[in-house]
């Protein structure tokens, strides 16, 4: 058995361990990535029950009999359309058997208390698979690095080609990026692209339009590249042509304020204090009032997961977790900057996986 | 007011009708094409309460409070970060409240639940919305045109480039197609694209992997675009070379099949009679066990929506809907066709919105 088909059983050890403190012998993954996640199967339609003693059923319709048959071999595999009722349909009498809350919608919890056996009792659970995935294995440390590089890559390609310049639309430098996230292995962007120039770059939130870039602006590039089955994110805020003094000045503060944030991310570390470590550097500036979000999200197999670093945030920073560190400076009319990077939470300082240069590029 | 707002008060009033033949009072919309849908609001938090008096009001946080106010003037707009439980803490007591149940989660129920005033009653809502959906207005119908025509476009661009040809891999395909589909307008693809060459077109599911076109193949294109909130769908098979005689005799039932099929797609036709038309000439070419899959599906909002046109689809066609007429034939080991087009379904022929020509394209 490979290193990579081991640690499928080393995710379900951990699962059947936290279900067996919740006294659930059973819990029916339904949510696709927490298939994968589980047991490594790709396809669109499956379902996995892993249960108290360790053992685990898949199921899958016909579409993909060969494709499980290769990406889970050590896992009973049911074929069927009706995959989760299926599994639930063969657990033990008398088995309390958990179910995904935060993701079955209350048609589909339906659906299975319809084909529940008698003696069954279905149980929400919450949160189960967060806490495992919170921390990362060496495997999705390794995918989530290479998703990184191949993302800083693709940028530098953009850069080098010219193809960030005054009279692009925002909307031109976004397909061309992807382009080359795609040509480089991505399957997806992670999220729909944010290019925002000029005025736009103020707004945190823009998307990529059809706005011409202009000497003079700032541009705000925020993007991610999903390949099997992990994201990465990062931005990077660039000048066309010497921006203006407040421009620059607004671009020196998130840059140092950025820095401090990384700098706080440690083990132990409190999550707002994370968050505060940023939030101080703009506020000493004066600029508190425009830094409208948040510091950080972890980044795994979603682009947005726990842990998350806010003012409102809970707990601490833990070795194998993932950080993004993205303050941001938004002055409506004036311009914005956001600056940020992803994070692996190491025993010492953080090891920063966005390697693209942090310091202002003037194009 | 313009013609794009009063289409969103005939949509919520065709809601409300709904509404009071089911003896619901409110409904509360949270899934987000639906919160778009029925209000034209674009950001990625909001939900939205739709009373039987037709009146509504919309909600969401701080980030979306300009374009809220841009793109919803015609509804109170209340600033939030928990939408969905405030817009339930302010209903009418007595008041019986839908909530969307085939998108709600068990946890964001039970969250409602605990904001829902004491003489509130929560109902669960199936498919309410979905059925307002199938009849397309005449914007909806422009916008699905405008995708499908586009998305062409950056088919014929790429053929025109040579960028289909061998040497080349299925993933330098999808990603030329991808770009091409951007930089007309696309905001995204609308589904993951299919390009699966030689034998992968034998697989129905395949994507777009490392495999080098060759001379001889046969290429399965299975691709759309998302643009303004709506999808387009299309597949074309191509070949690469002369054929076979096999693979050209695979490829003509299969045209034989779809032209079938769009001849059946009349009002009044049932949507199994629909799937049978296609299924009937591949089965009397003696190819009846590699169409392995249903006939075709609704385009909108979703790139796969109601109506279902399968061997257990329901119901009929009517004016005003949309379906994909897409049969295939897949034969493991040696190659497979399949070829889709998005058809509106009119009171006469149905119109053919994918208008890229289905004679075999030898190139």
């Amino acid at each position: 058995m490979s290193l990579a088909d081991t640690r499928f059983e080393t995710r379900r050890r951990k699962l059947a361990s936290s279900l067996a403190a919740q006294r659930i012998d059973d819990m029916l993954l339904t949510h696709l990535i927490h298939v994968r996640y589980f047991s490594g199967f790709t396809g669109s339609n499956g379902a996995l029950l892993v249960s108290k003693d360790r053992t685990a059923k898949v199921a899958t319709d016909g579409r993909y009999a060969t494709q499980i048959s290769e990406e889970v071999p050590d896992v009973p595999a049911t074929i069927t359309r009706k995959v989760a009722t299926e599994l639930l349909a063969g657990v033990v009498d008398g088995h309390r058997v958990g179910f995904e809350a935060d993701y079955v919608s209350v048609s589909e919890l339906e659906a299975l208390r319809k084909a529940c056996p008698e003696g069954v009792t279905l149980v929400p659970v919450s949160g189960a698979v967060e806490e495992i995935r919170l921390l990362k294995d060496q495997l999705e440390l390794t995918r989530l690095e290479e998703a990184a590089d191949l993302a800083t890559q693709a940028l530098e390609q953009l850069i080098d080609a010219g193809e960030l310049a005054p009279g692009r639309t925002e909307r031109d430098v976004a397909a061309d990026l992807e382009y080359r996230m795609r040509k480089l292995g991505a399957e997806r962007p992670s999220f729909d692209t944010i290019v925002a120039s000029g005025p736009n770059s103020a707004k945190p939130h823009h998307g990529a339009g059809e706005r011409t870039l202009e000497t003079g602006d700032l541009v705000t590039i925020d993007y991610g590249m999903f390949r099997l089955g992990f994201n990465s994110d990062m931005t990077r805020t660039f000048a066309l042509g010497e921006p203006n003094d407040f421009l620059r000045e607004i671009y020196e503060v998130t840059l140092q304020s950025q820095l401090a944030g990384v700098r706080a991310a440690v083990p132990g570390a409190k999550l707002v204090d994370v968050d505060a470590a940023c939030r101080d550097v703009i506020e000493a500036a004066g600029y508190g009032e425009y830094f409208v979000h948040s510091t950080g999200h972890g980044v795994g197999l979603d682009v947005h997961e726990a842990p998350y670093a806010a003012k409102t945030g809970k707990g601490t920073l833990q070795e194998g977790m993932t950080l993004t560190i993205e303050p941001g400076i938004y002055v409506p009319g004036r311009g914005g900057v956001r600056i940020e990077d992803t994070l692996f939470i190491t025993s010492g300082a953080p090891k920063v996986i966005t390697k693209f240069p942090k310091d202002l590029t003037v194009l």
